[in-house]
């Protein structure tokens, strides 16, 4: 197996985290996002999606989706479970691992890809171009401070996201507080549950990858 | 267990396809999107996302998202499997339901709910209120071309969208395809593949649910 990663992309940090919490290392190429790499002939050979990560099999398949690549270990390294194991924890991770990539993630992306400069162009991560949206970032930001509040009234009733046990729903909504913190909004200072999580979070080794 | 549905929603259509494929019949409630009854204090009591698709466990867990309910279906029914058996199937389903309904699915959604006088200040699924914008729904139907081109793409070299077999992927594209038709953005003249298959999966009996 080979993966591609690129180190300063939030994605591809889901999968690093997984890994890193299953203990399992795969040998790791960086695509230089940055500098357009993605959209070179040999990578779009790879994943004609012109994004990161990828996971190549040993068989030359290309999984180029984060939960499909996640699924994919979990199935190979069952323990430490991060997934669910019963049919039910299964669902309900799931459920809130969705929520966590969508109020989150995805908002953080909306704001950022709509306003770089360097994104002109590129408001959406794919082979297509479409142009920025100022708007878009606009509302990116305000559906950030709506997953804090969401956020804060779970962690409240709630030691990890998806309930008793830490899962791949805890990774997407870590990696999703540090991108919108890099786009300049931060935990709000009243999110005291979500402020307990992170600190917690920030203690497992595999959070540093 | 109890499905909460809305017969014209493009989402809990989705399982219900995926629930007649199984042969799996669930008590229903149909919930009245038009007239606002997600938003009802009894409907908020179990789903607070005000959203449907929702699946009430016999424990009264609610699960309020579509994939996160076939897998737990899946669970229960493992025939015939939508979602793939091998690891390495079940990835490759993954990823390709996953871009259907990024591309395609989301697509027409930002089409529909950036446009839509009904659907004024409403422009996300969710607890949440968003300004509709006139360029998202632009967007959106751009994306809906590129959607076309790129499964036209796809199903010229492949019976299935993820490959050899029927699967939860081929649901969630046709559901794409019929919701982009809803919104006056049918099959292209040209997408020979997309139509050919689109005939073998509306000869279905799930098809009609």
């Amino acid at each position: 197996m080979k993966f591609f990663d690129c180190a300063t992309a939030p994605n591809p940090r889901r999968v690093r985290i997984f890994l890193a919490e299953k203990g399992v290392a795969i040998p790791t190429q960086q695509i230089d996002l940055a500098g357009g790499e993605q959209f070179s002939p040999s990578f779009r050979a790879i994943n004609p999606r012109c994004s990161v990560p990828v996971l190549v099999l040993d068989d030359g398949t290309a999984i180029s989706d984060v939960l499909a690549i996640c699924r994919y270990i979990e199935d190979l390294h069952p323990s430490p479970a991060l997934m669910g194991t019963s049919p039910k924890d299964k669902a309900v991770i799931a459920m809130w691992e969705r929520r966590m990539e969508v109020d989150g993630l995805l908002a953080a992306a909306e704001a950022l890809r709509n306003s770089a400069p360097r994104l002109k162009g590129r408001a959406l991560v794919g082979p297509h171009d479409y142009e920025q949206i100022p708007a878009l970032a606009e509302r990116g930001r305000a559906r950030l401070l709506d997953f804090y509040n969401d956020l804060e009234l779970r962690l409240a009733d709630s030691p990890f996201v998806a309930g008793p046990e830490f899962s791949v729903a805890d990774i997407t909504a870590i990696v999703a507080v540090d991108f919108a913190t890099r786009i300049k909004l931060p935990m709000p200072d009243g999110a005291k549950a979500v402020r307990r999580w992170y600190e917690a979070m920030s203690a497992r080794p595999s959070m540093s990858v």
